[in-house]
């Protein structure tokens, strides 16, 4: 008797986030999964993006939260489109939720969806979403450790992004410690250094990104 | 045939942390569970705190992370009693690692204990570790916004400590703002607005710590 052996199960999140990638595919839409810690800047940095997009580079946004509709309020106020997901009390987004939520977005209009996950950066590192990249925004005021200290989230990051580089001094931000630990864990990711108050640094990321979406 | 009913099973974790509780009962220790954001300042509030203890109220500290020892080897450089937990990914401290780590303080010299949990504005609040207060630290670069956003966290408080207020000013933090948000999910909390750095605030807070340890 041959005994069945069956391989390359997915899980149920990663089969609807492989749903969600050939969805995006199909509508020639790269999605980017934003993770960070609270107050990192993920809204502004979305925000201060789209700004400085070519404009045949149509935008589109996912909000996730625990609770609360404040950052999608605040992007719909720019004239993107924009949902949001609110996880009631889930720590991170997963494939479902983005699933879910695609049908309020008007896909053929966007070609690229910015996802920002829940504040937190832990768990979203561990659930994909179907997103084509995914993005860490790290802030200045919370330390040149946290590659360090949390190293899974900076060791899956296709770009890292460090946001409120107006406030390396007031924070005695040790850049050179920071970028030491980024090589540790993920080594040859690009880091940005941007300002999102002063727009220092944005050119250079949004130019890599806009390389990416062609 | 009677059926037996079997009620207030405990989970794993709430039976670990129920011993735990015990545990500081018999050793006549308060401890605290400072639970934030990654770099909202638990370490830096927890040395902060000790530097102005009275000589009677003698700290202790368990210090989690995912990785690394950084913030153990800061606190054991101001000769505090400390103890590093690496969960090894896991988002959150639970009352069997607390229980672990027990051993290795010495408990009869200890009359208050920081844990500072991992830095996460979520997970931990679910996770009780049999501590005797529940301390969320937020602070002013994550915005007035998070209560509204991470409500969970700010409703299980027995304090809040807003740390990092020397920039108010810079971050246009609307106090206001945050204090309704906070009223909302968890009337009547007290809230103690400090700077670490400048240490404004910060003997209202430790009278408050102070009180609560008698």
């Amino acid at each position: 008797m041959k005994i069945p052996i069956v391989q390359n199960i997915l899980s149920a999140n990663d089969q609807v986030a492989a749903e969600n990638r050939a969805a995006f595919k199909m509508e020639r839409i790269l999605a980017v999964n934003l993770m960070a810690s609270p107050g990192a800047g993920k809204t502004s940095l979305i925000l201060a993006t789209c700004s400085r997009l070519p404009a045949d580079l149509r935008p589109g946004v996912i909000e996730g939260d625990l609770a609360s509709s404040i950052d999608a309020e605040t992007v719909a106020a720019h004239g993107i489109p924009v949902v949001q997901i609110n996880t009631g009390g889930n720590c991170h987004l997963d494939a479902p939720m983005i699933r879910a939520a695609l049908p309020s977005l008007p896909l053929p209009e966007i070609d690229l969806l910015f996802i920002e996950n829940v504040g937190n950066l832990v768990c979203p590192a561990e659930w994909d979403l179907g997103a084509g990249r995914a993005i860490v925004v790290a802030s200045t005021p919370e330390g040149h450790d946290k590659p360090y200290k949390y190293p899974g989230m900076f060791a899956r990051a296709d770009a890292i992004v460090l946001n409120k580089a107006d406030l390396l001094q007031v924070f005695d931000f040790d850049l050179a410690y920071f970028r030491r630990g980024i090589e540790m864990v993920n080594s040859g990711v690009p880091l940005f250094v941007v300002s999102c108050r002063s727009g220092d640094g944005l050119d250079a990321w949004v130019k890599w990104l806009v390389g990416n979406a062609a």
